[in-house]
């Protein structure tokens, strides 16, 4: 079973998180919303979404790729490391 | 009126478009989701939610911050220009 | 004195650790280097140059930058706070 | 031989430029240096080092790492795309 099969209702539960933040966000707009509280939530809306991308990459490398022969086995481990500095 | 209230009706519309984006994620998790489309549908998201960030904040910066005297008109664009390259 | 002037000295000395960053990344290139050491060296360098634009962008904002009338005092550094997640 | 020694010699240049870019920022500080050329120049250098990174990145994920059996062939062309649109 695919990663993203495995994993589809820890992920599921991360997408309606950041749908019900949008959704407090929403609200917030139709209310009289404070534009750094606005920011603020987009923010986090962001960074909810770089986590979950992260996540899906993270095991999409482990899954589906391999260090070829001559390349260290904990290169994987580096590898998703690296990238996963530049998903924060 | 502040520019948040002002643009309430487009910045909702923006936040419903990415809850659909989140809504066909979900499905296609409850499918039998693709890897590959599921992170390109994440990226989409985080594009999104970029865009909806640097509308409110540069829109928040022209509104409620002015160049102090002795600093250039034109320096609120070229801080919103330099800003702006980091929200894409 | 602009902040950039006050500050050019802190800031030179950051431009050269920076600068220092990439002659060991030269030199790493010109001997056996090992890929994910190189990896590791220029996400290093990306830190540090996010670094220094956050520290001049900040120190910009509140030189050159009010906030106008009816915008709070703090609103300034609520402001420089959300720029700065987003230039880690 | 490995990308990074086959690339050593592009690598080096890229490095060499973004040293040079360095340099100017340096030399703009020891004058009077106008703040938004000196944002704009760091937005620069960063753009270079994003660039430098995704291209020993690619050619690491494509010369170290292979599909798994049962993964598309094409998926590393896909992954690397994904990844790419990070680092820009």
């Amino acid at each position: 079973m695919a990663h993203i099969a495995r994993d589809a209702k820890a992920l599921t539960a991360r997408i309606r998180r950041i749908r019900g933040q949008l959704g407090s966000l929403e609200e917030a707009l139709a209310g009289d919303a404070d534009c750094v509280a606005v920011l603020q939530q987009i923010a986090a809306v962001r960074g909810a979404v770089n986590g979950l991308m992260a996540k899906v990459l993270e095991d999409h490398l482990r899954e589906h790729f391999a260090p070829v022969e001559g390349t260290d086995a904990d290169e994987m481990e580096q590898l998703v490391g690296i990238i996963g500095s530049y998903l924060k």
